[in-house]
């Protein structure tokens, strides 16, 4: 199945042809659902690094998201009720077509399926519990991505977009790819050396300045929030914020 | 397939009854080979809190583990080329048996199938690339697991263990698991706040003090070695040092 920008979704029907649904018709999934990995990228703007005081580092900032974190475009982000620290973080996620490990910068975007929009919602407190940020990089439903995955052969400079994110309607944050501190191939070849990277592996290379936790006064998302990321050549990934329901167990 | 501390493995065979094999016959896999998640609890001894300098914090530091780090019993250690600081971590590793979310502290044991050994190496110069973990504990092939799993009927009480680990046969660490900082309990809680834990998930409880790295002078393993995990009630997780082979591409 497929999307475009001009909202229709294309079912591939047995036999050949193409049935087309309205994309509001169907409810997006994530474009890859249940990576084996989501390795996220902090501190990748020095617009970003900047407003959190914390160190210039000679190597990319590196932590995990478990896949139950992710949702689809349109689909909730779910507020949970031990924060009121709930933050956006509009990035560039970059999805790994070939497998490989000691991937030379070089030839490292020929491991690139395509490029998605990703919303590394961020639960502040929880992030700053000690110094490792899982927690608050973990809770669930809580990492759109999305609207659907471009393919590298329509992107073949990730480092020439633009991204902007907006919460309800106003612009957050806005940036051009080509500041990332380290580079899709910088990354895809930091990364690659400790891990061998798998198709479907998701690698999130950081955010802008402007987050809301580092705003005067301080911004955070609420049940009732609405929030996009675009990033040209990709589209909007858009989620409302609710609070998050109660858990079944 | 189940093994028991006499060195046979048990083979249930269709119709019943049971095969046995001699345990040098037979490779050991971790008893999770592939878990939805391996969270991993850092500075959970005050032993090695205090050896690290680290402050102290009032939640579990936590970082995550990929799977494809994980090795079975007897399986070689990768000593990557890009490190000469590859050092031991002795853990209690807790398998999740039945999934939740929220779960209270008062029940959080039944949510544990077993229990087992676990080395969380540590290739220290990457784990100090940045403020975040990850790369230095991702390295593959530098998660010995096992060498099998007792079920929790078998361990009531968690915190009644003796852990040891063992370079070369010389003890380097030492300790009872009532010292852990944050009990298992406690963990289970805390981490199902954020997440819901599933079967199959491995939390790796923290190591004591008396790491490779803050020794003086220095400890680190190098090719040839061999490094042990025995925690009583479980067994002895035993596993040589090799350089890393060069990576298949």
């Amino acid at each position: 199945m497929a999307a475009d920008a001009l909202g229709v979704v294309a079912e591939t029907l047995h036999g050949g042809g193409l049935k087309e649904y309205a994309l509001e018709d169907v409810q997006l999934l994530p474009p890859i659902a249940n990576p084996d990995k989501i390795i996220c990228v902090g501190l990748n703007y020095e617009s970003h690094r900047k407003e959190t005081g914390r160190p210039e580092v000679a190597y990319p900032t590196l932590f995990n998201r478990f896949a139950n974190t992710q949702i689809g475009h349109g689909a909730p982000v779910h507020a949970p009720k031990e924060s009121t620290q709930v933050d956006y973080e509009g990035e560039l996620a970059v999805i790994i077509g070939k497998a490989g490990r000691h991937i030379a910068k070089s030839g490292a975007l020929d491991h690139v399926a395509g490029y998605s929009c990703y919303n590394d919602v961020s639960i502040r407190d929880w992030q700053r519990h000690t110094s490792q940020f899982t927690p608050g990089k973990n809770f669930m439903c809580t990492g759109p991505f999305g609207p659907w995955m471009v393919t590298s052969d329509d992107i073949p400079d990730p480092s020439a977009l633009t991204l902007e994110t907006r919460l309800n309607g106003e612009r957050m944050q806005h940036a051009t790819t080509d500041l990332l501190i380290f580079s899709i191939p910088v990354l895809i070849n930091y990364i690659s050396t400790f891990t061998r990277l798998e198709p479907g592996d998701v690698i999130v290379s950081g955010t802008p300045g402007g987050v809301g936790f580092k705003r005067d006064p301080q911004v955070f998302m609420k049940h009732g929030d609405h929030v996009e990321i675009e990033i040209s050549g990709i589209g909007v990934l858009a989620n409302p914020v609710v609070d998050a329901p109660a858990p079944r167990h």
